[in-house]
């Protein structure tokens, strides 16, 4: 329905990857069967949990892949690839599996979000388009949802395109921040190709291009009378703005409007405000707000009793400004040797937190039976079984006395199939569907987890046959 | 050269762009002349300075505006526009004037960087594109060349594209840091689009995917005898890494070559590991840090003694990390009356610093005469023009009795045509041209400019005609 034009992004890949990919090609390593998994450390803004986002245009990407001859002629021209290899480019396509949690589920620092198995050079290849789509929609969903949430079901309008890092980060962006919430963008372009509901009134340019402000509000009234917002702030919000509008609704008859106050102190002016649009009788107009707001001023406004009906939210969502970088990686976690037999891999680091954990893996997040809640995510070797018709134990992976036995618990296996041999075998949720599983996903999640300050740390445990794999690994290798 | 398919971003604009452009559509407003500035009122990182970036994207965007009639399609549902402005639509072009500073310009808050003299609906269509191109890459070429400059010398090469805000922040953001000075990024794209050199040598991953490290090593020197840079941190920098690399270049007759350190002490590794690379004869072994690096740790690393020749820097770079948002606006000036005479407009706030500066302005920067450096930039009305041999006495446009008279000076007009009448009259440089034009134009700023803390506050004064015309107008609308 959308049509237009999809850009090819299979040469937005790190370098390395080629030089690595020739590497591979050369020595014999071309069709070693890899296994790498997208994980994070670290949740943004010091908070509990992150939102995953961005599958969608990581399965365009993989579908899109290969190199044009343009691309060929390029690499030909940096002098490091082998014409063996090139020719080898020539009919690259992505031919291993993918497996990954939907878009919109909360998740956890080190529990594995996307997992690809693949030969090497394939495997390597998609690292970066992988990451830095799944950093980027993830960081922005897990902000966007935690301004929703401190609006206390007041509708967030995401409004950042115009300071956003590069088109993509206002398209999609504002994809992530519907799913994650917000109710709608400025953003025409999101709406048109992700049907994120797009909206927009008036600029400050508006009234200025008018003799008066009430000339500009007048005329704004008679264009789009069952949608006026008008903008207050242009001259002076309680002397001139709100003065102006309430005389423009009157003079057109109309009570279903709004103002949009976008400087000075927000809570001061939008109480005066209400005031004096009851006292017009206005009861129906609301008030709206934006300047450069986020989760902090918003809940900030709301305990000083201001009176705001919906916020428009721009820099600090869009760039997610108060924490910028989602610090996803991609570790190799396994390979597989000529009888298919999987070999885990670990990364140490004299820094514990950057320790990988090993092996191809399960990831299964446990609910309380009764409640549907979320109690913990349990990750286990790719051949357990999760029986949640029996107790569990499971303890913490670093203070293992530290222990709680489950009954009553549902448990549910959180990666989806993607790709399997190279073909897309999922089938992408609407971004109103995905919207939706990630409403309902966060109600399954405790206040405690989803609080600002000093957030519950959610449960990420390993399987007993996990953590001794990793133990062992860890023991060899520092001997 | 580098075939793509650009993506079109016609439909990249804030909805209410289009609905006052029905409105002024409907209004009578459809053929008034608007002028329209871009500035800024902040310089990221409380430095001195930014950096101009991204006019080349907002020429081909300019060059590409048109609706398809699926935009239509789409635009009709949202039942808000008249079919008479859809019809419109269906032929819209810029028919405007741009004029706009070079990129690579250094720039200062309140000067406009970029004005659009055009019919009204196209100065506003444009405005959401427009600020969101300028303000991420003069973001990031502001930021990089920050960094270039703590590294006193030695290479930056840009290392963020997995955690870059969307695909346009990966690929514009690797060109805007090498337009600031970094010597190359890890962004193939990057290098096929727009000659950044792009280069990358090993993962992790190299590393653990063979029997052990000294055999990744060997094998990558074999491979890569002239560009061998080994990745020495999988294990223990110093018990193996170094000494493997160092067995592996010796084994292959490799003297010219690098290691690279990605985790723990920079400052530590990096002595002991020159020390044993000296040791080792492999006086000509650079050593490349990176590792969530910025332009203060840098800074901090040299400063205590740090054996660096080279740093890769990621998110803290792509993303702008301490600062990811620079604030552009883009705000009316003036319009046009029936016979054509300006009428100069003005934004007034009750923040003195939102106040903007009216009318169709010129912008001069002023060189010393001998030295060639820059003194301050000087805002006129479009009309006035600068004879720099005569003096000349500028004053501060806040502390009007702050003032200096210059001689020997030269005044260069900043601003260029770049869109006339719809035409494109400004033949792009290319992205090696604009980079050493930012080098050449960094020189002739002052250290005092360009140092992190406190820097001085360039000057950018507005001409007597033009402060009286802003002066008249603030006391008009306020009385």
């Amino acid at each position: 329905m959308h049509s237009y034009i999809r850009e090819n992004y299979t040469m937005l890949f790190d370098f390395y990857e080629l030089t690595m990919g020739n590497g591979y090609f050369l020595s014999g390593y071309r069709d070693k069967i890899s296994y790498f998994d997208v994980f994070y450390r670290k949740n943004p803004d010091n908070g509990g949990y992150a939102i995953a986002c961005g599958l969608e245009q990581i399965i365009d990407y993989i579908n899109d892949l290969r190199f044009t001859e343009e691309d060929i002629a390029y690499l030909r021209t940096k002098n490091c690839f082998d014409e063996s290899f090139l020719d080898y480019l020539r009919t690259f396509r992505f031919t291993g599996d993918i497996y990954a949690v939907p878009e919109g589920t909360p998740i956890f620092p080190g529990e594995p979000i996307l997992t690809v198995r693949a030969p090497a050079i394939e495997a390597q290849f998609i690292e970066t388009f992988v990451l830095l789509t799944l950093n980027h929609q993830s960081l922005i969903a897990t902000k966007a949802n935690r301004i929703v949430r401190a609006a206390e079901g007041r509708a967030i309008s995401e409004f950042g395109s115009r300071r956003a890092q590069g088109p993509g980060g206002a398209i999609l962006g504002a994809r992530a921040s519907y799913i994650a919430g917000c109710t709608g963008t400025a953003c025409a372009i999101a709406d048109e190709r992700f049907g994120v509901p797009a909206t927009g009134t008036m600029a400050h340019s508006w009234v200025l291009m008018f003799d008066s402000e009430y000339e500009a509000f007048d005329t704004y009234c008679k264009l789009y009378p069952t949608a006026a917002t008008l903008l207050v702030d242009t001259y002076n919000v309680l002397n001139d703005g709100i003065p102006n509008a309430i005389r423009a609704f009157r003079a057109n008859g109309i009570t279903k409007c709004a103002v949009r106050i976008d400087s000075g102190d927000l809570a001061y002016l939008s109480r005066k405000a209400r005031k004096m649009l009851d006292d017009a009788g206005l009861y129906d107009c609301k008030i709206v707000a934006s300047n450069a707001l986020d989760e902090y001023i918003i809940r900030d406004l709301l305990t000083q009793g201001a009176k705001i009906d919906a916020f428009g939210v721009g820099e600090r969502l869009i760039t997610s400004k108060s924490s910028p970088v989602f610090g996803g990686v991609y570790k190799l976690a396994a390979v597989e040797d000529e009888h298919g037999n999987i070999i885990p891999k670990i990364k140490i680091s004299e820094n514990p937190e950057k320790v990988t954990t090993p092996h191809f893996k399960k990831l299964y997040r446990l609910y309380e039976r009764e409640s549907g809640m979320a109690i913990a995510d349990y990750i286990t070797v790719h051949d357990e079984i999760v029986d949640d018709s029996k107790p569990l134990t499971i303890f913490d992976p670093n203070y293992t006395w530290k222990s709680k036995t489950l009954t009553d618990f549902s448990a549910v296996e959180l990666q989806k199939p993607i790709f399997l041999g190279g073909k897309q075998v999922y089938r992408c949720p609407s971004t109103e569907e995905i919207r939706s599983y990630c409403a309902e996903q966060m109600d399954r999640q405790w206040d405690e987890v989803k609080r600002f300050e000093n957030p519950h740390n959610y449960y990420v445990d390993l399987s007993p046959k996990l953590w001794d794999t990793k133990q062992l690994m860890l023991h060899k290798l520092t001997k």
